[in-house]
């Protein structure tokens, strides 16, 4: 196996690197800040590749916020963006339900955990739902609930699907709904299965591991779409148009991000040490994924 | 492997297989009733048993109810049972923290993820514990609780395990307190991890279900209490000097309940099909467990 190499203060590499490559997918929490926290250099690496003329993705697995959501956080930490340089986990997880899945009318309501970045990402692409952030199972289970969700009463009809994202409400009732729709035989999608979520220099439970109740008791995995699912990456390079060869992943997960591009057959892959994975992680003999190239922080580009 | 016997409707065949023990253990729900509903013939099966000097023990791995929670449902369905007849999952968790784990103060107590049955049993032992139905953490979380779970000061120094089992108001919140505790080095532990609760004839998400974003996020599996798990079996041994080889287990459930008699060389199990198991699955060729008999329901047992 190619060791990786390590670019931090190395000008002449890092522009060697840079140069390979037209179009940068930037994983965001982890890479450019954590939580709120701005990165120091982030700013400045983003307008030196725009400079250069590179094109730019931010693609998340962050189900809770939609494109626009996200063009906000980066407005608010004073970041350029543009909407469409976003791509979420819930954009395409709602591209596939509407433009691969197409469930027939009526059953083709969606039941959703998570928050309303998910909610409008489906609303964009014209999938009905039910659940979400619906304050009519924003309540603890009562036991007359057992009941009416067991014998259906409770239920929609029309849901043909069970969609699961980062839910910071989840409460036992839209578990059991979910549990209940798939026993029902609702097709079981989630927008990605990230076992944790940094937050404030630390980590929180992620979608992956919201949603494991529901996967636990149905004994069944969904489709997911955030990374590393090759679902997203060719979402990714239909909508761009872009040279996979000629294409640089950057984040800070071995496991989602650097795999994420390592399967898509990418040119490239950029770790950055300022997220969840450890260096001793992909330096050490008998590492399952390398990235190809590493630098401490992403602020290191500047050379 | 030897063929189950199926014993509804032989009267001489019940008698014979009644004989051959001194000691029936029972899985309750979804074998005496299910949920609220007492099924036909289950006092009488009780009477039966009681009359012939057989010893009954009622083990339940529902982690929501105490022993005197259990005691009082009996009551309720009008089935006569002594409180010293129930063992349950969190019982048995409580006597493994208290007498066998023995954390050294003050780094002694246990964060519990559940209900007050959990409370009560821990209480019994003398264990102190935190979280569990404490109303400072049934609430949604805030963004300022990122940072204090991350920095510790939302947390309790004294924790030294964490102990999962079936809660009804599992929340976000409850479940970063747990996984924090687990990254700081508290032992892990749950009452049982049943990825189903049977309710209304339907199936709910189990302990093990409202458990799993820890056991994901974490990335480790718990020490587990309830059945299969032969630590039961090693402390119901030990409280009531049973002969094993002179028990019967009577179950619904192939993979805890069966399981559980198997793997802990009991003279026999029994299985009825009013729970969550169905005859094809153990009749069917090459199936792992396989009752030594069965009934269509735990009243043909009358004969």
């Amino acid at each position: 196996m190619l060791e990786p190499r390590y670019l931090t203060g190395k000008k002449a590499e890092i522009d060697q690197f840079i140069d390979q490559f037209d179009t940068f997918l930037f994983d965001c929490d982890g890479v450019l800040w954590s939580g709120d926290h701005l990165f120091p250099g982030t700013a400045e690496v983003l307008d030196k590749l725009r400079s250069q003329g590179k094109r730019l993705v931010f693609v998340t697995n962050n189900s809770t916020k939609s494109r626009a959501d996200y063009k906000k956080k980066f407005d608010k930490l004073g970041i350029p963006c543009k909407e469409e340089e976003v791509f979420g986990s819930s954009y395409s997880a709602a591209i596939y339900i509407s433009r691969i899945l197409r469930l027939a009318p009526p059953k083709n309501k969606v039941f959703v955990l998570g928050e309303s970045g998910i909610e409008h990402e489906l609303a964009s692409e014209g999938v009905p739902f039910v659940g979400g952030t619906s304050p009519s199972l924003r309540r603890d289970i009562e036991p007359e609930d057992f009941g009416s969700i067991a014998d259906g009463s409770a239920l929609d009809p029309d849901v043909g699907a069970v969609l699961l994202g980062l839910d910071f409400h989840v409460n036992y009732l839209k578990l059991s709904h979910a549990f209940a729709y798939l026993q029902r035989g609702a097709r079981f999608l989630a927008t990605n299965v990230d076992s944790t979520l940094p937050a404030a220099h630390s980590l929180f439970p992620g979608a992956g591991s919201v949603g494991a109740p529901v996967v636990k008791a149905y004994g069944a995995e969904p489709v997911a779409f955030g990374k590393p699912s090759q679902a997203m990456m060719d979402a990714i390079e239909g909508k761009f148009q872009l040279d996979r060869k000629r294409t640089c992943m950057v984040g800070d997960r071995l496991n989602t991000d650097i795999q994420f591009g390592i399967e898509g057959g990418l040119g490239g892959t950029l770790m950055v040490l300022t997220g969840v994975s450890k260096k001793d992680e992909f330096l050490s003999e008998g590492s399952p994924v390398v990235p190809s190239a590493w630098v401490d922080k992403l602020g290191d580009l500047l050379g």
